[in-house]
């Protein structure tokens, strides 16, 4: 999943003076000053203007699908983020209830905070309490077969809610938008959906409880689908999708619709042979922090068409090999661990590219230990190493200097080798055929 | 047939202006003069820019499918029109040149210049001649029930190309872009398509050989339509849509996207149960001259998607009763004569209402004779009244001063009455089975 969102607030002024620099308009003649451009644009105009303060530009983490970039080598400031965003952050005490509601101990990704924020959980284990059921709603832009590790997290996490809270699951592929973006054919789109879709169903997901939809085709087999479409198309303005997500007059048309086509399956009505009609299934988003400027926007447009509020669960980005500054991207081979990836390459990528956070000898590294904060190997065995204490055993060695960077990095290559290799050998069982029946438009095993 | 094209080509300097009246800038301050609304809005900014020149706005036609305003009483300027749209005249040799490969009279439409402007028609005559087929697309936005006799124009005039040149029709109903501009629900919408279906029905297509479908509908049943509407999104922006329609920031996500929708239809491949699969038929457009910029950003954008451009006739406005310096308007109900209307009603409304070139008393009018180029009963019968002979008569008698107001008139009551009574009796004859089968996505009896 899916776009750039923007999130400075000064995108519409930086969109005027842009505009007017395109029409050579002499800008130094108006204002007596040369034009600076970057941040923050507004000192730029002589302007008596109520327009937002550009108070956000200094030493902020720029948060983006494509390029994470934190001001701190511990990554984004998920905190602020959390402010900024206006969400919630995921306490101790709506851990223990979602342990309490699903009669299960939390996901590790809960109990580690790698899932950190919410949008309205309180409401959905409300209603789950009095027996309403929800369903899961979440996605991928497939730009390429090649898919990462850091790409399971969302569908790790999904999987186990769907088996713990036993609910539908619906799954965009963005065949459509990544054909917006990228210097990609439609067919080029479609087909990375299908590779894409066959490392999705390796995650272990039930063919009865799980719908997964190219927007390509299924756009073209719903109307109900194209009709919620429209619906949030005709309630967000190009001002408001301008300052989301930082489209400009220069953008595609495609594009700054396309935030409809994402807001769109947050609908139970959307999905008639699932729901059998009904539009007030609630539905629950689990993505990655980056994804929310989307659900904001759907967010605010559903009570304006009479639908519900989508809720949400905030996922921190995968962090890259080379650190937690930024996010682990398929576009840079180096810095990704790929789900194709061998044993060999595994081993390689971790001993030569993992950024550690250990000292630079072993004598200094013996005597002040290493930091677990910043080190990626460490980091990885956060998402991955499911066992509490071991986790807990490795910090407590690392920090004080008994454990060393290799042996730190031998421990996550031994246990990434085995768990990528378990996950080629079920894609290997995913054929054509189940595919084909897992995006077929059809009821689920659940009754509405 | 669907939205409000910008002809002024000063659009993005506007644009600009407005955007930074928006944002407070205090304009006097950077110009030391005021902002002075209007045209030529270049002129209002202090500008080395090499934009287009205002010279478009002295005594110009305003061209616009709700408003149509023309300087002259005489109505639009239409060979003004072409030279401004780059078009071409429907001359002698063109008329000559349909004739003879359809073999038919030309209908009276083509020789009274109701259709007076062309695209590319005599690349659509090559290749009939040469025996490849082109199919023919035209549309209707359904924003009410009510429809009048100007919107039988453009259907009266395709029926007719499909008989004489016995090739398939596409009817396009846009409920989408009606609900997106007007304040209707989707079912609103919806019902109007199938409502206005039926009177394009009772024009007399060939079930055969036509399908009219819902946008809303045929969305969600074509993945194809989808894809060619995704084509043309990526290759339009927002810039240009600025320009051609007059959108500005503040306008719907919808409205934005939508030119893309009405394009699609313009490729063959948009229709795969018709054409199978065929992406090389040729479109032949028939519609009003307001729709034409639709269709000039659909052939501008057809040779980069690697589809054929449209080729179309344009027709003049019908115009309203009260002159035809503005067009019929169905919101208006003294200004249009509906299908709906009783024979009374029509009587009632031509006496009471129909613009008049006539002299002021009986006296003057024996003496001058009137003016058949606004009298708006006398343009009527140039749609209406197939006779040439006898509207060549009622032409020379009304110029003369032989034929008075009144007997104009009721020449007109007398060819209007049981032309719509008939439409009437035809309606009736139309079953929502009849209708749920034009609607249909399926083949038509044609073999491509």
């Amino acid at each position: 999943v899916w776009l750039s969102p923007r999130t400075s607030e000064t995108a519409e002024i930086d969109a005027a003076v842009q505009l007017l620099l395109k029409l050579k308009v002499d800008y130094k003649q108006m204002t007596g000053q040369d034009y600076k451009a970057g941040c923050p644009p507004s000192e730029n105009l002589i302007v008596s203007n109520n327009g937002p303060a550009a108070d956000d530009c200094d030493g902020e983490d720029l948060v983006d699908p494509w390029n994470v970039s934190a001001s701190s080598t511990k990554g984004v400031d998920y905190d602020k983020l959390i402010v900024r965003f206006g969400s919630s952050k995921i306490d101790k005490e709506l851990l223990e209830r979602i342990e309490k509601v699903s009669g299960q101990r939390a996901h590790h990704f809960l109990r580690r905070g790698i899932f950190f924020s919410h949008r309205d959980m309180h409401q959905i284990l409300d209603a789950y309490e009095k027996h309403k059921s929800f369903y899961l709603y979440t996605g991928r832009g497939p730009s390429s077969e090649a898919m990462h590790v850091g790409h399971l997290i969302p569908f790790i996490f999904t999987k186990w809610l769907q088996d713990v809270f036993d609910i539908p699951l619906v799954i965009q592929m963005t065949d459509d938008e990544k054909y917006l973006w990228k210097d990609l054919t439609l067919e080029e789109c479609h087909r990375f959906t299908v590779e894409n879709a066959k490392d999705i169903i390796a995650c272990g997901f039930d063919v009865n409880k799980t719908f997964i939809f190219s927007d390509l085709d299924y756009m073209g087999a719903s109307p109900q689908f194209y009709r919620n479409v429209v619906k949030v198309q005709k309630h967000v303005t190009f001002n408001q999708v301008k300052g989301i997500f930082g489209f400009t007059d220069s953008d595609c048309i495609g594009k700054i619709s396309f935030p409809a086509i994402q807001a769109a399956p947050s609908f139970s009505s959307s999905f008639p042979q699932i729901f059998g009609g009904k539009k007030d299934v609630p539905c629950l988003i689990p993505c990655a922090i980056d994804q929310d400027p989307y659900f904001r926007m759907t967010r605010d447009v559903a009570p304006r068409i009479g639908l519900l509020k989508p809720a949400l669960l905030h996922s921190t980005f995968f962090p890259a090999l080379q650190g937690a500054q930024t996010k682990m991207s398929a576009s840079d081979p180096n810095s990704s661990i790929f789900l194709t990836d061998t044993p060999k390459q595994i081993k390689n990528k971790v001993n030569k590219h993992a950024f550690s956070g250990g000292k630079d000898t072993v004598e200094e590294h013996r005597k002040y230990g290493g930091n677990t904060e910043v080190d990626v190997s460490f980091l990885y065995l956060t998402f991955f190493l499911e066992d509490d204490e071991k986790l807990e055993k490795i910090k407590e060695d690392y920090t004080s200097g008994a454990l060393l960077t290799g042996e730190l990095k031998k421990i996550l290559i031994e246990t990434l080798q085995p768990m990528i290799a378990q996950h080629q050998e079920r894609r290997k069982q995913v054929t054509d055929e189940m595919v084909q029946q897992f995006m077929t438009p059809r009821p689920l095993n659940f009754k509405f």
